[in-house]
């Protein structure tokens, strides 16, 4: 600790604002571009989901000019209601991405909101990707900050739904290049609306949290723009954002290191569709079906030792749903022997959530707490109806930290994503310009290429 | 206690959806209509300041169909537009209404959102003025229940901005006639974006966060429609609003004594544009310039014996702006006896705020704490530059609970507001059909009638 709380807000404001094309190291710009592209696969993917068409529904028919693509909706809508759609969209599926520490899925509500923007005001691809990649940055230092346990709240909110706003105003204010005073209002705005409980665990406000926190981001720098004001303070003045959603804030997560610390490079993507602290239980279960041609229909018994957070979180026999089914490790331990997949596919209510094959395996399996083993570890052991056993233990789960998805794999799930959706060409021709988005003189490209 | 915590959403929702036509008492009923009488005078009054003027630049530009009127702006916008528009005009001057228990300023919100929607699908007067009668008794109830001293929250919060939209959306569920299970949606989804830290204090935030709880609410209520899931125990479930927003809330105030207590009886109408902890001093100066025959520069010294709750948040010399000045006593001591005064003119940051006069003579203001005095008194001592002392004590200041604003003086304060934005002769008819809006058969013709 170099610096006392009472500099934080003007700290990280002056941080983003002097922050000049080039100063990023490159190991950041590949992130950013990785979690970049993860996300535009799964803003597609998601795109033509019933719970993203009944916001539209919703919301849609108070929107505003034709500024800004609805990601394979085949429309446009103003760049309010296209931020919130597209991240509803890039969250839907629990596909998305996750920086564990934080507890935060970080991408979709900046990407939503800085595309969306970048089809209003032509900005260079380099610019959008160095705007998203700080937007991130500080997404993941505040909610890593407050993220402090024993403080109720580093579970009882939506660390996304709390944090994802003033990420995405610092993000869109570095594009409106707006001076200091400028961002540390547009913070502040985007610092009073807040919110999201993670009582809707479950529900269809999971994903929209993220998205109306991406779009109040949004509202605020279009604000801070205008000259309104919110104060200069806003983390750490008396009554504000630190005070109360945290006990005692990190306050060297949020504003240590700046510039040569980056918490985006501890970003990691999802293979499966599902609450992160399933991966390592599906891939167990895969691997032994692969590796030991195991049958589902010869298995006794499933005993699965999970981390703490996997049996807070996703000890949930016999979902009913969908949003329910995105964190039941049963319906995924029964997915993966049966089908030998863990596909977006599985997630559907009448034909996977509902499949009685699936839904008489799950009590088969059961779970239990082992303290020893980390949320991106699991130990699956199998006794047999011959009486043979079987046992697989994963260290570090695909796709986290320690064994990271290669942008092989990112690519590989991006066209599983898309190509249902846009079809083989156009998702061909959107690899290749969400690789190459540093060389596009508009960014605005991308977001016209997934129409 | 006659009930468990697990039953709240229930009980509240419950008791809107099943609230019939005639069910409240008329001095709900007559509450009602001045509560809504008066919001709709400071919403014109405040529709061309600068602060909804920028607020309607920055996101106007985004604003959908023609669908629902900007009071006294010459324009229509969308109706959720339109709801966060008005509401922001209607709190701007700090002119609106207090629920003083509950730290509440309960209609602006209520009404923007449901005169919105009214002229987007009819309703007739009397049904809007109890739905919005039932979502200010909603947002009063949850406010006073959170409210609980010592939890942070009960300062750290803005109390308007958590619980507005819980209010707002369960009065717009009421007019679409929802059941059950959507006001429980639209209760849920609204609670999941229920934000505003006091941090803002002092900005133009202040009254930008009543107007975005609001439009939560409107956008909550338009959701649950579609049958888009929030939870159906939202406050009391686990990692629910409750149990983030308060240490202890108080259940009873919350649920308690539904049909028979209502907390809209205690909502209070401001007389002057300020903290409504500064009222009584104005009060006091008023009646000792007006009584006593003083002039202002015969006066020494002015000393205020000031409640504790005045004294944490109007302590407060040398405002620099408008929105500084409302929280100034010194200001405003100043103004009562120079200007003999207290209207939204004399918080204009050039012509008041920054008047050498006004500035000069606050240096002869002092308060001091007296634990003794209510937040709705005071006690104001001038020492004369002739050695002779007046004093003037209050003990209910104008517009409390205990000395209410009648009728009359709400009508006076509409004119004093209506008149200068748009002329005697409309002033006029929208007195009347304010009035008698239970009379209406359309009552989108309110809005239309302050276009």
């Amino acid at each position: 600790m170099t610096f006392t709380e009472s500099e934080i807000t003007a700290r990280l404001a002056d941080y983003v604002v002097s922050s000049r094309p080039g100063d990023l190291p490159d190991s950041v710009g590949q992130e950013a571009l990785r979690s970049l592209f993860n996300i535009i696969g799964c803003t597609i993917g998601g795109a033509r989901h019933d719970i993203v068409d009944r916001a539209d529904m919703s919301l849609g028919p108070f929107s505003g000019p034709l500024q800004a693509t609805l990601f394979a909706r085949g429309r446009k809508s103003d760049i309010l209601h296209a931020s919130l759609i597209n991240c509803l969209a890039s969250s839907v599926y629990s596909f998305d991405d996750t920086h564990a520490q934080a507890v935060v899925h970080p991408a979709g509500p900046i990407a939503a909101a800085v595309l969306a923007f970048a089809e209003m005001r032509p900005v260079a691809g380099a610019e959008l990707l160095a705007a998203f990649a700080l937007g991130v940055e500080l997404e993941c230092r505040l909610c890593k900050g407050i993220s402090v346990p024993p403080a109720k709240g580093s579970m009882a909110w939506s660390g996304t739904g709390v944090t994802a706003g003033f990420g995405a105003a610092a993000a869109i204010a570095k594009l409106m290049r707006l001076d200091i005073t400028g961002m540390r209002r547009a913070m502040g705005i985007a610092l009073a609306q807040a919110a999201g409980l993670r009582a809707m665990h479950g529900t269809m406000m999971t994903p929209m949290m993220p998205a109306q926190a991406g779009q109040s981001g949004l509202r605020a720098a279009l604000l801070a723009e205008r000259g309104f004001t919110g104060g200069q303070t806003a983390l750490e003045g008396r009554y504000g954002f630190l005070s109360v959603f945290c006990e005692t804030p990190d306050l060297d997560a949020i504003a240590g290191g700046l510039g040569s610390r980056f918490e985006i490079l501890r970003n990691t993507y999802k293979p499966y569709p599902c609450g992160i602290v399933i991966h390592p239980i599906i891939d167990a279960c895969l691997q032994l079906r692969r590796e030991k041609g195991i049958v589902a229909n010869d298995i006794a018994h499933v005993a699965i030792q999970a981390s703490a957070g996997t049996m807070a979180l996703c000890n949930n026999r016999n979902p009913q749903d969908e949003m329910q089914a995105h964190v039941s490790l049963h319906h995924w331990t029964a997915v993966a022997f049966i089908r030998g997949t863990a596909r977006i596919q599985d997630l559907d209510t009448e034909t996977a959530v509902k499949d009685p094959a699936l839904m008489a395996f799950q009590n088969r399996v059961e779970a239990t707490l082992n303290p020893a083993i980390a949320s991106d570890s699991a130990v699956v052991t199998l006794t047999m109806a011959d009486g043979s056993v079987h046992e697989c233990r994963i260290e570090h789960g695909i796709g986290s930290a320690s064994n990271p998805m290669s942008n092989a794999d990112l690519e590989r799930k991006f066209v599983d994503l898309c190509e249902p959706v846009i079809g083989a060409a156009r998702t061909r021709e959107l690899v290749v310009k969400t690789w190459g988005v540093a060389d596009l003189s508009d960014a605005g490209e991308l977001a016209r290429a997934a129409a």
